[in-house]
């Protein structure tokens, strides 16, 4: 494969943020209530799935253009953190979100 | 639904570049071979695909997090337009790709 | 493009549908609460969405598998149109769904 | 999380499958030539990568239609597997191939 194992790294924590967003967002949110179903937190939810998902596949195709969006996955990512940590009962997708975002950053620079 | 009718037609033209990239690369340049199926270009033609994709869902999601995914549609999408004259005998992309770049750019301002 | 009218015509219904249930889902149902935002309900929402921008994806592609992934697609459009009936006040996605669902059987037969 | 840890394992095959086959057909078969990049290699080798990608999802999002897509995971994967052997060169893709559709046979069982 032309992928770098720093970039395997990245794309094991994109994939790992992307199944554990979704994942969480659709059983244990969507069940709990109140402020784990407010739509803005279930949208941010799907939101940084999506673009983890999307990160991961542009490190795969092996373009340049990976760059970019690693960095904007960065912030989607923290952005969920710390939306997740607000809501509580959070922690396994805080951690992998906080993950993710480091990696995005150095795969960015 | 909550997305204005700027981004409804945003989403028209995110899916429509998504869907002209993918099909060109997968029949018109995988058939021609020479500059069409070099590499860069393939991966290229794949991301800007994938990223209009990912910026049309982002906006269907309604997070505020779609603005920066345009723009960065908007530069992937002017990249792949300029490597399609490059090629050449692709002006159905170019034209789908500069319509697409347009757009995002005014999503993103 | 290797894709015929009628394939056309398909990916067309499949990315509707896929739009709308996305888009329904984020907005119009998160917001509504009681049976609009039960997890079964949003997730079959968000399944049917999935399901259909994989079938137009296959499609682009323009392999033959297309046609299993389109008969599947019918089947949960199918669904998806009749747990939107029982919630009411969705009716935008039950059309959206039942032309999807009709188009798709078309493609795989 | 909503899913068992069977479907984890299945959800781990389907994203190791994904990854495999996208990042090989990108570089490793695009960079080739010959028999790695004849057009119905490569849309079979994206389309089988599109399929395990959507398989994922579906189990993520905890619907019961996960197992029909599942099934037809599982005869993608096998084609894929077939053509790749075809090839030659790709024990990798192959080996990922075989595990992903042993996994979401047992899923859809």
């Amino acid at each position: 494969m032309h992928t770098s194992s720093g970039m395997q790294v990245c794309i094991d924590h994109c994939l790992r943020c992307y199944r554990i967003c979704l994942d969480m967002a659709s059983s244990h949110c969507l069940e709990l209530g109140r402020e784990h179903t407010k739509p803005a937190h279930i949208r941010l939810m799907l939101a940084c799935s999506e673009v983890c998902r999307s990160a991961a596949h542009l490190m795969l195709l092996g373009t340049p253009h990976h760059r970019d969006l690693c960095a904007k996955c960065a912030e989607i990512c923290e952005d969920c953190a710390r939306d997740c940590e607000r809501v509580g009962n959070m922690e396994e997708c805080v951690k992998a979100c906080r993950a993710c975002a480091e990696s995005c950053r150095k795969m960015a620079a």
